[in-house]
């Protein structure tokens, strides 16, 4: 399953520590049952538009990834959670709103797993 | 936008190949006008059945990235490109269904950026 969630109304302090969104990628996959197969990766960049700059940084995991993208100028935070294991979505997306302080979220569940199979597209949640 | 590819039937050869898998990652970016903020990363695992290794791979762009994970006994490959910037995404499947040789594919489009906007999830093809 492949959980997209986009979040708004952050908190620019959480959203711009590197050191923060390494945790994140580096300890959450053990608490949703994931495995890692290497370390995050995280990098700091610049955008075209002053207020683009962010962090991005992802974590490969058994079959697949978890992803993070922040915009802390827009207080934005753009994440994937995709894996071909079964977690527990709304967990997730409840952690995540409270990592970030996002006030808005919204989110998107995408049935895609190693087998082929009718998929259905889901929206969770609009907060 | 970001497009989800899930691609079946895949020539194996090709999804075994993590040089090609690197290939992509280097160079497909700068093909739909999105720019790299990293080299890419490619990491080939083993999963707990035989029949789950695979090459996974990851690189960044600004903003977003493009990742691909291949399952060569399985002939799958599971790739998701997103980007703040608007993208061909028919030109893009039709690129990775030639790419991985794939007898089926199912893709789906969603309109997700930096702007806080309605979003709408599109399946765009099943071929």
């Amino acid at each position: 399953m492949h959980l997209i969630i986009d979040g708004f109304g952050g908190n620019p302090r959480i959203l711009e520590s590197e050191e923060l969104i390494y945790q994140v990628l580096d300890h959450y996959p053990s608490r949703i049952g994931m495995t890692k197969i290497a370390p995050p990766y995280v990098f700091r960049y610049l955008g075209s538009k002053p207020e683009d700059w962010g962090i991005s940084g992802f974590v490969l995991i058994a079959e697949s990834h978890i992803s993070i993208h922040t915009f802390p100028e827009r207080c934005l935070v753009n994440i994937d959670v995709f894996s071909c294991k079964d977690f527990d979505s709304e967990q997730v997306i409840k952690d995540i709103q409270a990592k970030f302080e996002l006030t808005e979220l919204r989110s998107y569940l995408l049935d895609r797993g190693l087998e082929y199979s009718h998929k259905e597209m889901l929206e969770l949640e609009r907060l």
